[in-house]
């Protein structure tokens, strides 16, 4: 095969993989903008925990994690959900069936692209899935984090509306604790906050205390 | 002034800015979602050519640009638009005004962060607007590219809503040439065949020859 059948063979698979995962923008969350007037998409949060890797980077702990790789990581970390939808954070019966679906998904949407590229993307997802590297730890806090912030600036809409609890939510939280004693810090101040302006509800256990 | 407070007043100009560009999520383009049923918007679209960048990174020409920054620069390439809205490529009355409002805006938003973060991205958006690094040239094609994709892929639904000739949108292309002979090549036959299907016009003077 000459350079240009090769190339251009590469790049209709690079293509139908560009084209197919336009779908993660229709693929909703349970988060709102902060302005309130619609629920956010994968693509705007991808987009916006990406940035936020950047911006954020001088908190992560030792040993640092590679800002590239994260940022990568973070873009394609929700791809799956085009096949297999977004499973809402505190639904604990949808969360049960979920790495298969999500497997499928992988192989199915990263498979797209040439083999080489296949196997590193479905890889950093992998990697991500399972947490254990440094940038799969620092990608998991602002993943987690994000939705914290924005139910914090609209009022606790989605806990409200699920009725999730203050421990469910540090619960959630816990993979900033791994990745930043400052970003840790600083969430549980925020989620201080949300229980004492009402946004989200104590624990049940030392309500009243 | 100790580490603690030092990291409260950054993280806490952090997150403004973190905060405020969730607002580059209601800045819609022109361009149709693939699936035709609705408009983009920045976010989706920066998310969505953040990653093109990376899987279509071994087409770029020598010298290479440095991927990470290409990234980080396409992630915050439209955060102007929060202020000065988003300008259609084919508007050309729009396009006069349109560098002054920006730089106010770059300053306003950018400005959110702690000084040198600060320096730092609004540096990259201005070498994006310079356009001409490696990285700047990579981006820009990119950033093009994806609405001619976009075009392309809903049958010229922008195109044909506002009367664009294919000259115009060779024109738009012109970054990709500086930036890929592959992709350029790639591009021209994509245009060729969006003359060819009727969902782009030819151009007025080479019209029916």
């Amino acid at each position: 095969m000459n350079m240009e059948d090769w190339n251009h063979s590469r790049l209709t698979r690079q293509l139908a993989f560009l084209t197919e995962i336009d779908k993660i923008k229709t693929v909703l969350r349970r988060t709102l903008l902060l302005d309130g007037s619609r629920r956010e998409n994968d693509a705007e949060h991808s987009w916006h925990i990406a940035l936020m890797a950047a911006v954020l980077m001088e908190h992560a702990d030792e040993p640092k994690p590679d800002l590239p790789r994260v940022m990568t990581m973070l873009l394609v970390h929700d791809l799956v959900e085009i096949d297999a939808g977004d499973t809402f954070a505190y639904d604990f019966q949808g969360l049960n069936d979920k790495a298969a679906k999500e497997q499928r998904a992988a192989d199915r949407i990263f498979g797209l692209l040439p083999g080489d590229q296949a196997e590193t993307f479905r890889g950093l997802w992998r990697e991500f899935e399972d947490g254990a590297t440094p940038e799969a730890k620092y990608a998991a806090a602002l993943d987690r984090m994000q939705p914290v912030i924005h139910n914090y600036f609209t009022e606790g809409h989605s806990w409200q509306k699920y009725g999730v609890n203050r421990s469910q939510v540090l619960k959630r939280l816990e993979p900033v604790r791994e990745a930043s004693a400052t970003l840790w810090a600083f969430m549980n101040e925020l989620v201080r906050r949300a229980v004492d302006k009402g946004y989200l509800k104590g624990d049940p256990e030392t309500e009243g205390e």
